[in-house]
């Protein structure tokens, strides 16, 4: 690249020297991504860096400059051979979506459109404002009501939690800080919720402490008459019963809680109730399955998770809230320096009024993209073949002696082991092991976990890509892998 | 497209059923984007939506499908044409970069790869700890420090603010929460100081109350005897001062507090030391005027803001802590489903111990992309730049007699207003007008704001498209208009 030319006068600018260069990068960028993705059912699930690979990584900060089309070629020998896994159709570790083509098409028109969406009047931020409306639309949630896009289902969740606990403190809580609450609050949730609420109570000073477990049933969905007999304890030890947590399907198994039941108790209660819907709000498009998830639109506020069950490239959460007021109410400052205008750039609305970002970025576009491309329905009939995938695979483990299942899956969770005839710490060992190897050698991503006690693997199927034949393959690789190992005798550690 | 071929069997994906089709449309996708940002200098700063545009915003959840081209051609017409204006080279409201178009390439391939930043053994998570490093390397912290990208500026200080909390506590806070501490926590920053911490303390529970704004002297930097006596105040009250936030940067003026007296103030005091620096903590890295942060290298938390002064795309922020053991202690969690295992991809660092967010997007590989390609001795050079530039601007004003300066400059902001002998009131309207008009015929694109109780018109310069042309510009049209608006008598309101 040339230096002189870059710089007009004594000024320098990040554009290229050369834009058509750059242009016929960028349509090798596009081939190349192209046949990534087209390919990707041929590629191993994961396989381990080599080490130069590795070392790549640890290569201070460059100072001099280098061409545009050999930092290319970097990205693509390690960055873009070494993936995660998520967007293989036999990945289901953990729980996440598999991106998609469009998604990108859009993160790339976000960069490049540039837009803040702080605020402002401009095309961008009445998009934002659009797809939040279009997740009141998938759940049932009155027009009337607020919501934000966010970085993920934590921050969606942390979002809820926060107009709960300003909603419920009895005092100004902005201004004086949650020490000044005079009966300390208490929020529940089930001994199934996620991690993500125990860093929002932790981050918004209330305390670990402050959220209670509630113990589940046999399916693993909240003990509605022992969390109505903890309030109970609550207000006579002292505390302020302020919210109640559902799950919309847990992570470790996809339980749904009663979120009717526990809409009406919170009415009756007086209590905030927020859905933590990350994992299972969007079965509410999914026409098999969306009576599971009734009662969420009853919700007070709901965290989403468009980089799940939509498949939105990372990152994007939504928080939806009932009382548009509280909400902003919660977030809103307007320094001097944002002051409104009548007209201009500065009459839009300002979107970081509603959470705890400033800059805010263009996510919505990926997901209006895919949500324009493709029609909601479709992405209904996918959530929905995800569950009846699980119940397949639940199907295949069930007519395999050598496997047990946890428990029926109940939608696209399924936590299921390898069992040989051995007990405790040596079927956590095999299994594991059996999981690693599916991993090592390309097969598939997996994850475990512990369900009422005891070590299982796991198998979380949010993955447009993922057939049947997958399934099928993964349980007669699972039983080949643990035949194998066993074996071998001792087990390398 | 057609349905039929896109499913396998019953089974639908996301996946085009016609690769080459979309292949073909991303391939205009990248010339019309090619097109945009080389001809962005001869478009409008900004322009008003029609009533046409506004109105296809408001279009209800699709249910079915329409083909990908003409969802770009949609995307087209409305977003693309009618951006914030922030990547035009005279767009200089607020704060924020410009974006890149390497950095947008970067956003699209972190789409594409997709994989999840909550950590794992994989390429991008080793990528995103690099980054990182560089960011430490840029401000001369050491390398024991840790560090994580987050959705910005605000979130970057929320991290910094909540590993200060927690230090400082003298309590288990996370178990415990707020209302168990003590005695009550104190912060301090300048009267300047980004609205973004007080947003941080009412969502940490501390409450606006805990942060005590401290005065400034002429030049909007702390006042340090009235910030000393404030603290021995406080502790007289029984209070327990905990924090002090620097500013390397503020947003109004650019006003850098002393943070070598800083630094020391806080050792003496046993303070935390945190450092906003997500307008200024990079000018570390422009040799010119490093000088100006000397000392941010001494503090125990920086906030620092790659999508600003790096122009990457939004969105991307950076928290650095001197102590790493207290910075993932203050967020670590580890959830029974997330074990790590001691091969494969659950054996990598959880990146998500160190701040809020459970998934994360892949922020680092835009970052990391511009800064190899420009070598980060340019975006030092462009730093220079834009604080040249604004001392240039700053000339023109004073030699202007229509003009007045606010206060001298000190890095990249100018506040300034068209002084034709009014005063109050009349001023502020006829410089609000001046600015909307500026807007409105697409010239320009500032903000305004008050400095020291008056109102003033601001013009940001972090922008690598700006030449010194774009500002003698700027000063003519604004005089022009002044002018112009005089002459109209009455004011449209
Ligand atoms: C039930 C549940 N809630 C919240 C989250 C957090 O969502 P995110 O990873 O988008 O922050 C998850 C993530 O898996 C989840 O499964
Ligand atoms: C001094 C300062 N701190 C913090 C922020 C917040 O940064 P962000 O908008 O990236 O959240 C800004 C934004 O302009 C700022 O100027």
């Amino acid at each position: 690249m040339d230096i002189a030319q870059e710089t007009v006068g004594t000024e320098e600018t990040l554009d290229p020297a050369d834009w058509a260069a750059v242009q016929a990068l960028s349509h090798q960028v596009i081939d190349d991504a192209v046949d990534y993705l087209s390919d990707i059912r041929d590629r191993p699930a994961w396989r381990e860096m080599p080490a130069e690979v590795r070392e790549a990584f640890a290569a201070p900060l460059p100072r001099s400059p280098v061409p545009l089309a050999a930092v290319y070629d970097e990205v693509s020998r390690t960055v873009m051979s070494y993936p995660m896994g998520n967007i293989h159709p036999r990945f289901w570790a953990w729980y996440m979506g598999s991106s998609n083509f469009t998604g990108a098409l859009g993160d790339f028109l976000a960069a490049i459109q540039g837009s803040n969406l702080g605020g402002g009047n401009h095309a961008a931020g009445l998009m934002d404002s659009q797809v939040v409306n279009w997740c009141k639309q998938m759940l049932g949630f009155p027009a009337s009501a607020s919501g934000t896009l966010v970085s993920g289902g934590s921050m969606a969740n942390m979002i809820g939690l926060t107009v709960a606990r300003n909603a419920k403190a009895g005092i100004d809580v902005r201004e004086h800080g949650v020490a000044a609450i005079e009966k300390p609050l208490r929020f529940y949730g089930s001994d199934q919720i996620h991690s993500c609420h125990r860093k929002a109570m932790e981050a918004l000073g209330l305390g670990n402490r402050a959220l209670r477990r509630i113990s589940t049933d046999a399916d693993l969905r909240i003990d509605i008459p022992a969390l109505r007999a903890a309030i109970v304890e609550d207000r006579e030890a002292g505390f302020k019963p302020a919210c109640v947590i559902g799950n919309a399907g847990t992570v470790n198994t996809g339980a749904i809680d009663d979120l009717r039941a526990l809409a009406k108790l919170a009415h009756e209660e007086g209590l905030w109730f927020h859905v933590d819907g990350c994992i299972g709000a969007l079965i509410a498009i999914a026409p098999d399955n969306a009576h599971r998830v009734a009662g969420i639109e009853w919700a007070d506020s709901v965290a989403l998770d468009p980089h799940k069950w939509l498949h939105a490239p990372f990152e994007v959460g939504c928080a939806l809230v009932r009382d548009a007021v509280a909400h902003r109410r919660t977030f809103a400052v307007t320094p001097e320096y944002l002051e409104s205008t009548p007209r201009g750039l500065a009459s839009g609305e300002w979107l970081h009024d509603y959470g705890l970002q400033t800059s805010r970025g263009f996510r919505a576009l990926k997901v209006w993209m895919a949500l324009k491309e493709h029609g909601v329905d479709k992405f209904g009939r996918l959530i929905d073949q995800n569950i009846a995938q699980a119940s397949y695979l639940a199907g295949l483990i069930e007519a395999e002696p050598l496997m047990e299942l946890a428990t029926s899956p109940t939608i696209n969770i399924v936590c299921f082991r390898y069992q040989p005839g051995v007990t405790g710490e040596a079927l956590k060992v095999l299994n594991t092991e059996i999981m690693l190897r599916l991993q090592e050698q390309g097969i598939a991503v997996l994850s475990d976990t512990t369900v009422h006690g005891e070590h299982w693997l796991r198998v979380a199927i949010a993955n447009h890509r993922t057939r049947r034949e997958d399934l099928d393959l993964l349980v007669g690789e699972a039983v080949r892998l643990g035949r194998e190992i066993a074996a071998e005798g001792s087990l390398r550690k």
